[in-house]
């Protein structure tokens, strides 16, 4: 359907730019323009078809709750978020609904953050693939996706107003490359806009942000969708590029955008734009068809969930549960499951799996007994001796007990941050007690953000991180323990040994409407790893059932600025696994400080006992670039390279060093550039060095050349500076000439001859 | 001598606006105007009768060199830096100097800085103190001031264009105040513009810090003149109130400031200002006597410099040396004394004191044997072999060894920063191999930065911390060594385990221009203490060959926003000595984070043995204060405060804690201030509430009760945002009614009449 916007009038134009309501945008009936729906997602839908709200308060119609981002994020497998996106997808085809608000790819910059279990990784790029291979599988199902929260929208506190205060390299190199992947790889239908300012402006009328860095650099050919009340000045808005405003304002909004461009304050060229890409949207309308395969989605969920649980800790393999008659189990997350965040994604599922009622299954076919006890209440509760005590009483008489313990809603949700890593105090006491007199303990944690293992995890023999599994999560966790599945989850982000070694702590969430990033690109393991701080379990780190070797590393230099890499795995143990290739690159090359090393490529792969694969991953161009704030661009300085397989952040078991070509970078000279620069020029330089021995008596020369530590100092003296210093050692003249020779002429002797 | 300037041509105005030469201004001497010198400090006159030059490089006439501030920060004794500031004075009149530049106050942001030896501190209580106290006892013998580097200029690399990027409350608690406090408490002179940019603006031509900040805000009425090379846009500076440039620029800037006025893009009355400054400033016209008393200036750098010196560790009380028949001393350092550092500063000194040379003389009275090695060269050195194994032989047969060690030129000096604390290996290499055999080991430090003690710290009895002393430091360290001084010097800047605990590691020092300040507020010790990481020594850490006692702590409010603390202090050992009362404020209150404690009083007594002393300190309003980003003002927060007395920064044996008024803050609403800010404002918030539970139907309000989680992430959204999302709860004109009243009433019914 093609609309002559051109027959639209002014007034109906603007009222295509905000909602009808919460999840609706407006129709014009006369023109065939759909109303569309636009919901929560992402790890489910969330449709309300009574009081409308944002908050996750109100109930909605029952859909699968999938394993939210925290969960797949650490299954560092694309094939899981696109099965997950993809069934996202007919749901909302079933649902009716044009667009599912998510992927959240913001990063997790500090484990305080309450939205954390929405957000992928601490890792740019493990965010990036997650959230391609989510959108790509999605909007090939139909309904559009709408990528969030663009841009570092990183903390709860003060969301919808605190300035992000942040440099341009960081942006650009930690911030903004998973929207930037998913823009150039899956073009979604839609970005969000977030709540928060950027360096003093908000995101929803940022021009920078949502014109020049999204369409004009990326390509972005989509809507720009407001996050739900984020729009502060609607007018700057469509002028900045945010098309769709949600939820409606009952017209007001619209009004503003009218009385704008009739004052000629708004170009509406600009208004068209946003309406053409409003009206692009409209193209995913969609009749609810009320369908959709509840039993194989949640069968589904459960097997994403498993995918996505992290072994930590597995001492003298105590897990899986084998050759044991009792087992107790303790904890109220084993019967009442926390499977999801609070807030907006919050879903209304189609059922519950209780960890309990698989373990109990799941024992019975194994001749195994089981007994259960809370050990402790998630809400306050006069009884905290009793239930400890007897969870201690049945743990005693067990052979393994394993302790579900995490956070509830009460300690972590969208909306407000964490101020703690600490489980709850009575959690700790029960872990405590409980691994003091049982044969040995596992515990399963349940929690969005990372919490602390400390005071505890030397206690225990296992630890299995269930962050947060969707509503088959129960079931995946009893899969896991009882070696059904094989674990093969890896973390996304650091589990630290303090809150204050993250480096964000200093500053974080910020005061008086600013949060500095002061940290800049060390950002999680890319701090501990360069500062050298220890941490409990790093980036990257992750047990399996079975055991794996890498070998043979090959790199090849592809390209000026590009490689592969290249290993064979074999599963060495008795068990089918799946093994990450984590490919980190090394390098000190360019004018700025670099982390010790990033993850620049990764593969999960399959692998029966015994069997080898050969696994290749390319190395693009950008898994060596840093971004260049004097030439506004990504460069890859030329310079030595390392390629190192880890298996995890913090353990590199293979490397190989590489000398890349690069970029040919001759930088302009200025005024403001240092003597140390003009001398250092390839062309300028030789010819000033030339032209000022020249220029000098013996005796200079000689005092020069005794003098080191003087030119030393005299090196990082601007140019504009060291002339006024010396009384004119140069013609300004001749320095303005060199200046523009200096980046618009290869030839030598136009140089020469100036000097 | 008042000069009428309008008598004076642009041109002549202009000229007086700029230096002659390096060292001096020019003079009119048709209208009696002086030419006057300005010449090098500031622990000595760097006066050159020959070529000049900025950096340290040419010969200058001979001068006492006393000990740099590194050393007079360690003295924690303000008595110190004035008796340094009369007698540097003095000696600017021998040599007709009008201006000696400094004192350096900058803050001590990292321990690489170059120039760190030419700066007090870490904290900027001690900088500021210290630095107003040399300030007022060298002006009231007769030269001017200038301190610098104003401002933010903490590290060599790059200072000359390099962007310090800073927020306010950074600049206003930690890198400013020492400048304001030397501008209201000493008035001096002369400010120095500092080379570096700070948020993008050159020093040099910065209005708001030359002008709002300097002269608006604090008062002060001298001239400011640019670091030696610093004006980058004279027209610029001349508005900003950049009133000398120096050195000369054979008139080229003076034509541009004529030019300027000319065209009309200059205000002549500007122009005038900065004249009316600079003949001010020649009223401190000198000719030089010559004369100077060089025996007593050499007694009293060696005074001062014993007064400085840091014992750092003193295991079984190995220091002061008796009770034995053999030492060894051991290093270079012994017999080339280094004590001062490379650059601008650099002394001439009338004579040197060896430490080797005092000892001697001290043992011999004492019936001690010496025997010295070199143990190591500071050039590259073929015997390094031959070199340690002499000095381990000589230690062998010792009862004591005195390892002198430390930095050269080579490692630090202005113009550049260090990339390690880090000893040379073949110190470190003879520390070991020295302590391994000697019966006990005395480390001696000469360093103007803080070293490494890593690595041998545990291997050696004793550790004096001597900096850099002065030409007498030699004398000075040997009257500590053998007790005929007892050391009373106290860390002014903390000595860190590893070099990337440092708070500015990770930002230090900037790339491609900028420098991100990262840390904010938590600079040395308020970082160390606040985020709990160890340190080798604390800042205030500091031995004696006595003890004292600190009783009875006492404190008082005198007002909503100050108070006095009282302690008694004894010395209950069996030597006189000195002790520094230190005093730390610890706050949680208002709406920033605050380290865990300041340094906010400081008093150093000396004692008898047995004598005790009542030390009372007052804690002014800036004790408490921190600066409020939105108010743009020094804020207390009505809370409590804890008064505490320690030995250290890290070790604090008495407080008390104090609830102040504090200011009563009505913080005026705006569309962006909260929904939580809103309800909480005491004349407003009640007035809603009221209005909004009023409009409720029954069920609303029972929801509203049951949905507490709802309304915390309601708390945060800027009432702007609010409306918009709600359709509008309240009407805006309403709102931006309260607004109005949120400041400008205290009438209550007013404000409820509105609702």
């Amino acid at each position: 359907m093609t609309i002559d916007i051109s027959a639209l009038t002014l007034a109906q134009k603007a009222s295509l730019l905000s909602g009808q309501d919460f999840w609706s945008t407006k129709a014009i009936e006369e023109f065939g323009i759909p109303s569309i729906v636009l919901t929560d997602g992402p790890h489910g839908i969330r449709r309300q078809d009574g009081e409308a709200d944002h908050l996750g308060i109100n109930d909605a119609l029952p859909s699968t709750c999938f394993p939210p981002a925290v969960a797949v994020g650490s299954s560092w497998d694309p094939d899981v978020a696109a099965q997950l996106g993809a069934a996202v997808g007919r749901e909302a085809n079933a649902f009716g609904v044009a667009v599912v608000l998510g992927p959240g790819v913001n990063i997790k910059r500090s484990p305080l953050c309450g939205r954390n279990f929405e957000y992928y990784s601490e890792d740019p790029l493990i965010s990036g693939v997650l959230g391609a291979a989510h959108v790509n599988a999605m909007q090939a199902v139909g309904p559009g996706a709408s990528v969030k929260h663009f841009a570092a929208n990183n903390q709860e506190h003060e969301r919808m107003r605190i300035s992000a205060d942040v440099d341009e390299r960081t942006l650009r190199e930690i911030y903004l490359p998973a929207f930037e992947r998913i823009v150039t790889e899956a073009a979604p239908a839609t970005v969000m806009a977030s709540y928060n300012k950027i360096n003093g402006v908000y995101a929803s009328h940022n021009p920078w942000l949502l014109t020049e860095v999204l369409r004009d650099e990326w390509g972005f050919e989509g809507a720009v969708v407001s996050d739900w009340g984020a729009v502060s000045d609607r007018v700057a808005g469509v002028a900045a590029g945010m098309d769709l405003e949600m939820p409606g304002s009952g017209g007001a909004t619209d009004q503003a955008i009218v009385d704008a461009v009739t004052r000629g304050e708004l170009s509406e060229a600009l208004v068209d734009d946003a309406v053409r890409r409003v009206l692009a949207l409209t193209a995913r309308h969609r009749t609810p068809t009320g369908q959709f395969d509840v039993d194989s989605h949640h069968a589904l969920a459960r097997q994403l969930a498993a995918d996505s649980v992290v072994l930590l800790k597995n001492d003298g393999d105590v897990l899986p549960i084998s050759n044991v008659s009792r087992v107790a189990v303790i904890g109220s997350f084993a019967t009442e499951p926390r499977f999801q965040g609070g807030g907006s994604s919050h879903i209304n599922p189609t059922r519950t799996d209780a960890a309990l009622d698989t373990i109990r299954d799941l024992a019975l076919e194994r001749g195994i007994t089981v007994e259960h006890a809370d050990g402790f209440a998630l809400a306050e509760d006069p009884d905290v001796d009793t239930r400890r005590a007897l969870a201690v009483e049945v743990a005693a008489r067990s052979d393994v007990t394993i302790v579900f313990a995490g956070l509830s809603d009460r300690e972590e949700s969208e909306g407000f941050d964490r101020e703690t890593l600490s489980l709850p105090t009575a959690q700790l006491a029960v872990i405590r007690d409980v691994a003091a007199v049982s044969a040995r303990t596992v515990v399963v944690l349940s929690n969005g953000g990372v919490v602390s293992l400390e005071g505890w995890h030397d206690d225990v023999d296992a630890i299995l991180e269930g962050w947060l599994l969707g509503q088959a999560g129960g079931s995946a966790i009893a899969d896991v323990l009882f070696g059904v599945v094989n674990p093969s989850g890896h973390l996304a982000e650091t589990i630290p040994l303090r809150l204050q070694d993250n480096p964000s702590w200093n500053n974080f969430p910020g005061e008086q409407g600013h949060v500095r990033y002061g940290e800049g690109v060390m950002v999680g393991y890319r701090h501990y790893t360069t500062a050298d701080v220890p941490v409990r379990y790093p980036f990257g780190h992750g047990l399996s059932y079975t055991t794996f070797a890498t070998t043979a590393l090959v790199t090849e230099i592809t390209g000026p600025d590009t490689a592969t890499a290249r290993v064979t795995v074999t599963n060495t143990g008795a068990r089918t696994g799946k093994h990450v290739v984590q490919v980190y690159v090394a390098t000190t090359a360019g004018p700025v400080r670099r982390p010790v090393r990033e993850l620049r490529a990764f593969r999960k792969v399959t692998l029966e006992p015994g069997e080898t694969q050969t696994v290749e991953l390319a190395l693009d161009r950008r898994a060596f670039a840093y971004w260049d704030i004097e030439l506004d661009r990504w460069v890859v300085a030329p310079g030595e390279y390392t390629v190192q397989i880890g298996e995890s952040s913090a353990s590199i078991f293979a490397e190989e060093t590489l000398a890349l070509t690069g970029d040919v970078i001759i930088r302009p000279l200025t005024m403001d550039s240092t003597v140390g620069d003009w001398f250092a020029h390839p062309r300028v330089g030789p010819a000033l060095m030339q032209g000022l021995t020249a220029g000098m008596s013996e005796e200079q020369a000689q005092q020069a050349d005794q003098n080191p530590d003087g030119l030393k100092m005299v090196e990082s003296m601007p140019m504009q500076q060291f002339l006024a210093f010396t009384g004119g050692a140069f013609p300004v003249e001749m320095l303005e000439q060199l200046m523009t020779l200096s980046y618009t002429t290869e030839d030598q002797d136009a140089v020469n001859e100036l000097v």
